[in-house]
């Protein structure tokens, strides 16, 4: 009934219920299981989402949003069917505006598509959490990665956005000027809402010129906590990398095998230098200097694009290393605590690691204090992903413990719901509240982030 | 009855209703009218808020926060009557953790507090509105100033806060941890939000290394959008100023007199450079380039740190020199539209400035597209008044046409309420259904934000 309604509204070639396509977006990239939509509908205007949001309501049927499908919570599962609204056709750059360091994109714009389009005028569009996901997705998670420790994360690069509500209004958050005391600050509080809150269907995003000159560099150390040392000691010296990253020997070996790389199997730290040529040269000059005097066993620096764009893709694939082994099933923490705190959660993580027989590695964004402890575990075997999940909740809770978060950068989706009591205690019901404030019928991507 | 109730509660040193201290907590700096109180309390502790809290909703009674007193729109005034909670006692520097860049405050330590007491540490809290407000009140109105062209807003600062909601509820929002993608970010809801959703305890903040090496430069242009023109130049070539100011004759004139100085009374550019030796150098030396080629009159840079601190010191006093005129009364707007929209709209505010027989000047945030237009007129001459009110109007109308915010560091308070309806459009209608949620007896800070 309600589809021949968006069929009606939408027209047919906006509207499928294809089995190749609710298959195709049945699931993210995550371990949570596939549930197949309904119906999906690719709206190609803000329009069309109203439109979508109206008959949805109507009829009372779930909406969970799809962007790229790279997330790694289950954020874009449609565990309730209904209607999944693909932001596939929603990828048109809307409005550029070079003299403001801005641009304005539909939510399915990838973060690749952009940055191809602006890098011929000089600019760069930095956020950078490895996948090629789709700009929405990326607002919707509060997405970041490995160039967060300069660049932040989405909340800190949206300047508006354009939202449908559930209820089919279309409202805009923010403004076009870098800063605003004005009103209470709803961008933050869509960003990361998981699409729990409304559908964005616009954002304008504050971009940066693409650096000079950039250096990339590596160094080992005999233990993981004297990486997560070293990176703290070129933090506390102000040294504005824009790239800092750990790797834990397990994680270099499986990505060596992957990609066929010769990285040394130790633990390691990887930067990236960037900016005027001067300045980055006396950068990469102190961090040496720091790394040298801590004990690190070595230093490799250069300029070359070619080594660098090697070392960063075989960055990216460390998780894809891990994920894309026949017959295994694998996920990762995402935990983010205060720097002093590193040194110990990984060192802990890696003793969980070591002391149970499963096969993983932890790597991550050292200067933000987030890191992936991952884990790989036979398919089918209930036994080994029991512990997986255990090392999982054990880490999450010392992360707490401590000050932290259960997520840096994934989102809560379907695998951190558990931890959001824990986390926010008495605001998860203020956070309640906006939700059934916004969305009544709780229609908005149901049964994500709250339990 | 409940001021009774308040002594038995708070005990009879914390809660006053002694004249001078009505008086004195009964208007900030705006020219916003005086209205008294009826009972100022003095809390230490997050538990003397939330009794405070208790008795207010009994008794269904105004809750105005009162900070340093330094705010320009109002926000501290007790238009309700009723209680306002001075942060003065809540003065303590809770947690400092020098590893994490971090400190935990409580919200009525006062900026230049936190720095004398973190400088000895080699840090510094950069966020720099001129006033030495309190930290509380900087959150409450989401304040930035001459260095948010580097560091952000307070939004961009804060790691996490304790709030003590209408009810008396303490809720903790955001984590100690730098990133979170965790559940809805209830910090930036929080930020901005001028005491009316909750009334803040704890704040902790990033901090930031005190950089090695420090230039400041000025150079004058001919025309005010030429000055405009080259500061956008200046961030379009990623160059990362730590301040960037632009000041008009008018005011340099206004402020010479003032404070005794003899800067050049024309259409100026102050720049601030921090970071490396080196990289500080070569920023300097690339902006000289810039500003030359773009035609200014002259350049002079320095490193001495007299001359420096006189002239951000000047830089501060130029809103005092407007304010503290004998006979006079004066506002300024606070307008922060897209980069490439300021050169013209510094020409139409110089214009309008013109045109009028109003005194006043421009200055301001070039870096953010942010720029205060002073409007000073006789005390008591509502011909005069209209005038300056009306050329406030026009220039937030165009500001919001353009892209803009009506306030982009003030804050909404009494001054900015007109507006919120035109910039926020149909989201007000979420930002009051918040407000009602979370204080659905409206006593905190009534009359502020919402008409």
């Amino acid at each position: 009934m309600y589809i021949d309604k968006l069929v009606e509204s939408l027209g047919e070639e906006k509207v499928t219920q294809n089995k190749t396509e609710l298959t195709r977006h049945s699931q993210d990239e995550s371990m949570h299981s596939a549930v197949k939509p309904d119906v999906v509908c690719f709206p190609v205007t803000t329009e069309d989402v109203v439109e979508i949001m109206k008959i949805a309501q109507t009829f009372n049927i779930a909406v969970t949003p799809f962007g790229a499908g790279s997330g790694l919570e289950g954020q874009a599962n449609p565990v309730n069917g209904g209607i999944v609204i693909s932001t596939e056709g929603m990828n048109q750059i809307i409005e550029f505006r070079a003299d403001d360091l801005a641009v304005t994109v539909q939510p399915g714009v990838t973060r690749l598509t952009l940055n191809k389009y602006i890098n011929h005028y000089g600019m760069t569009f930095p956020i950078d959490p490895g996948a090629d996901a789709s700009i929405g997705g990326m607002a919707a998670t509060n997405a970041s990665g490995t160039t967060a420790v300069r660049y932040g994360s989405m909340t800190d690069q949206i300047l508006k956005m354009t939202i449908v509500l559930a209820d089919g209004t279309v409202v805009t958050t923010g403004t076009k000027a870098k800063k605003s005391s004005s009103g209470y600050h709803l961008n933050e509080l869509f960003i990361g809402s998981e699409g729990t809150l409304g559908f964005i269907t616009e954002l304008t995003l504050t971009l940066h010129g693409i650096p000079e000159e950039i250096i990339f560099a590596r160094c080992t150390f005999k233990t993981p906590s004297l990486c997560a040392e070293a990176a703290q000691s070129v933090l506390l010296s102000g040294i504005n990398v824009r790239r800092m990253e750990f790797v834990d020997p397990n994680t270099i070996k499986r990505v060596n095998q992957y990609g066929g790389y010769t990285y040394p199997e130790k633990y390691s730290l990887f930067f990236e230098f960037a900016g005027m040529k001067q300045s980055v040269e006396e950068e990469a000059f102190f961090t040496e200097e720091i790394m040298r005097d801590l004990g690190c066993e070595n230093w490799e620096a250069a300029k070359d694009s070619k080594d660098r764009e090697e070392l960063w893709k075989a960055r990216h694939e460390m998780s894809y290393a891990f994920r894309h082994v026949q017959g295994y099933d694998a996920f990762s923490s995402d935990v983010c605590v205060p720097l002093s705190e590193l040194p110990t959660m990984i060192h802990f993580a890696t003793d969980l690691l070591s002391k149970h027989a499963i096969k993983g590695g932890i790597f991550g964004h050292v200067g933000d204090g987030n890191f992936h402890t991952m884990l790989a575990f036979k398919h089918g075997n209930q036994e080994e992903r029991d512990i997986a999940l255990k090392i999982n909740d054990q880490v999450v809770d010392r992360a707490l413990q401590v000050g932290g978060t259960c997520t840096g950068e994934h989102g809560v989706g379907l695998g951190k719901m558990d931890f959001q009591a824990k986390e926010h205690g008495n605001s998860l019901k203020i956070m309640k509240g906006i939700k059934q404030l916004v969305d009544p019928q709780g229609i908005l991507n149901p049964g994500k982030i709250f339990k």
